[in-house]
């Protein structure tokens, strides 16, 4: 520990007292998220009670010139949190104060640590939900500085049109506030879009205001199987062409279906694979249905089973949900490493034939499912995780997959970001434009105090 | 004209030749927009062709320090267009370009020159639309550069929902890419989001991907008269909680609607109205206004009238649209000053009636429409532009509703934006998160050539 460090942490427990931690358990729980990237311990960590401590943490490490990583459910994919440089982790978790809910301006006020299904569960007597679903039960505050999204952004859109205002603390102790409850604003830079996505390089977000939904009255699922996942692509283009307002629309591709089939004791049929949700008034979700079980038919969609019945539905979104540990299932003692592409919808179906015929030409094997709506799919290879040979080989194979996106307009990473895993890609997709982002970061952040090694000082 | 800028005059000639200009009329004409802020010419007016003249107009510019201010169609109400420290103007007129409409992606890439009108007129063969209308025939570079909306903002979004990517010719010169046509990505800052809304004081936009839409298969139109403001604005609050995806809903008040019964040659109810449109199929937008008008009926609503014909539809709508000519001509020889304030719609009915009762108090006469689903309101105050007293009434009366805006939540400006004629409330609205503002503006803008005087340097 350098002499900074140790007196920044002095200071700090003079201020937060046992709120400042350097047991060695503590800080190898904030040494790593759910990736595979070496961990690197924080020399404390912080757990501050309100924005005053957030303030007061940040003052100290930027007087002491010590790195501040902000860390909050652990969830992230892709070494975000890791403190790469030591210094202090900022864990968000006490602050999870539900601050008010307004059904009249349809918004929530949250801390940071907030999670999304503590959020939801408050939610449900007022009628409301908060749709965005990373799968992980991720913090609020996380899930905007990743920028996350999941199954519903079709629909309801993801973090970047969810997040309507922030109070974030920046490098240097400022308390600010950006946007607000209006719904629109024509005044100022957008400081909230820069500080959602930014991975906690810019500051630190300590309040948000988010866009509540209601909760749909009625709700019904399909799944449809076709014969090429061509077909089932085109049949997603088509419904959103035609302006069906889908709630989910998911790919799973038929090895996948295979996996769950043995693991959640179903018997689809093995081939590529759409799971469709619709919300709406009774009458509005059966014409959706309906709409989009005509397009499936022109599409090669063989047989379209739909159902309102909320156990049946529940049990079909439930072996979706389950596809990551019946994955695992597939090859006991195996981990999944998994890509995050998202292209242009235009190019989905070939990015997705390409990926397949890529782990067909692998000596590993891999299941492909997707956000088909947004353009976003993962392949997820399962990999001995201590077999180098195999991982370097899923490396190399989404390596690909990225590259290719790439070529045709697409991106590293959907909702998953950039971290540290995929830093090597920022200025592959990005060009010049990153330039400008380390311009704003170093004018925001010029001792690079703030998560320093990821995005804006690194790539 | 200082011997920095008759030089970079003199070199951009040898690069754009007939495309530089510095005839009066010509610079007169880029000296203003459609406010009543005082002109100032530019120094020269550049019309590129291309980005890169654009390029080689700001690398000329930034060597010398000279200046630049980008000039869309001159439709701006706050003064965001006019060159208040000289140097050259450069209009974008000519990069009108509709360089790719897809279908499969439902998006379009467009030169910034492109009017929204051509757009829509290239889209219709195509069955989409877009639908973000501020009104004038704007260029979609000054709606991005204001983040512009309009009566659809309440479905569709406004330009900061609808801009998907962007290129961007940096102050020094160097053009970057921002965004993809992947509908989502969780890498790198958003930078699209802070060109957008930026005024042009961050760099010149010379490319956007923009979101299309469907055409909807059926669209339905309804009018309906209320007791008060508070009904009016109870019923739209209560719409948008229950689901209800109203295409418009449009606040007219009963002075508004006077003008306009007697311009149009209508008979409508002088009492606060609603005016609803409604997109889908056929049996949604149906099922849409029966829900509408349960909900209206709750709220004091007297009446709902509505319609699918399209020629009926249009004559509502008409007379909406005509109300800014209904009211300049309810005072022969007047001039409108408009407020642009947003306020959460929680404080919304408040906010009306307080403008309400300040116009009574007035000696001026005005008049209140809103986009109510958004919380946006715009008061028109009739003003003798040439008499000092009225427009300084007007001013304090604009002032008056800013204030309260922004003690409840709100904004200064839904759509219209900052210019110079609401500078003075950048600091006020924002607070030290203009601080944040200014150091991206100096770390992007050292040298403050890009649209200087505005916001990023003032305020």
């Amino acid at each position: 520990m350098s002499d900074a460090v140790a007196a920044a942490i002095a200071e700090l427990k003079e201020t937060l007292g046992e709120r400042i931690v350097t047991s060695n358990a503590v800080r190898e729980h904030h040494s790593h998220d759910t990736s595979r990237l070496a961990p690197v311990m924080p020399d404390a960590v912080a757990f501050p009670a309100s924005e005053e401590d957030v303030q007061a943490i940040v003052r100290v490490c930027a007087a002491h010139g010590v790195p501040v990583t902000p860390f909050g459910a652990g969830s992230s994919m892709e070494g975000h949190i890791i403190p790469v440089k030591g210094g202090i982790s900022i864990d968000t978790r006490d602050m999870n104060r539900i601050i008010e809910i307004s059904p009249e301006d349809a918004v929530a006020v949250v801390q940071p640590g907030v999670t999304r299904k503590q959020l939801n569960t408050e939610l449900r007597d007022a009628g409301f939900m908060f749709p965005v679903d990373p799968g992980a039960d991720a913090s609020l505050g996380g899930m905007a500085s990743t920028r996350g999204s999941g199954t519903t952004a079709v629909r309801y859109g993801t973090m970047r049109e969810n997040v309507m205002g922030l109070k974030v603390v920046t490098p240097d102790g400022e308390l600010i506030r950006t946007g607000s409850r209006a719904r629109k604003s024509s005044t100022g830079y957008d400081l909230t879009h820069l500080f959602v996505g930014a991975e906690g390089t810019l500051g630190i977000i300590t309040e948000l205001t988010v866009k509540l939904h209601p909760i749909p009255e009625h709700v019904s699922s399909a799944i449809c199987a076709f014969d090429s996942v061509r077909g089932a692509v085109e049949a997603v283009i088509a419904t959103i062409q035609y302006g069906i307002p889908v709630a989910r629309v998911e790919f799973v591709d038929e090895v996948a279906i295979a996996n769950v089939n043995a693991y959640s004791k179903l018997s689809l049929s093995p081939a590529p694979t759409l799971f469709f949700e619709f919300h709406g008034t009774q009458a509005w979700v059966a014409e959706q249905a309906q709409l989009v079980e005509e397009i499936v038919k022109d599409h090669g969609g063989a047989g379209f089973a739909w159902t309102t019945d909320a156990e049946e539905r529940n049990r079909l979104w439930q072996a979706r949900h389950d596809l990551y540990w019946a994955t695992k299932a597939g090859r006991p003692g195996c981990e999944l490493y998994t890509s995050d592409i998202c292209v242009p919808i235009s190019q989905l179906a070939e990015a997705i034939e390409a990926a397949r015929i890529d782990i067909e030409g692998s000596f590993l094997t891999g299941q492909i499912i997707g956000h088909v709506g947004d353009g976003n799919y993962h392949v997820a290879y399962q990999v001995d995780p201590n077999d180098e040979r195999e991982l370097a080989e899923a490396e190399r194979l989404v390596d690909r997959q990225i590259e290719r996106a790439l070529a045709v307009g697409g991106t590293t990473s959907g909702e998953h970001g950039i971290g540290m895993g995929k830093i090597k890609f920022l200025r592959r997709e990005h060009g010049a434009a990153v330039d400008v982002m380390k311009r704003i970061k170093a004018a925001l952040d010029p001792q690079g105090i703030m998560n320093p090694g990821k995005m804006g000082s690194a790539g």
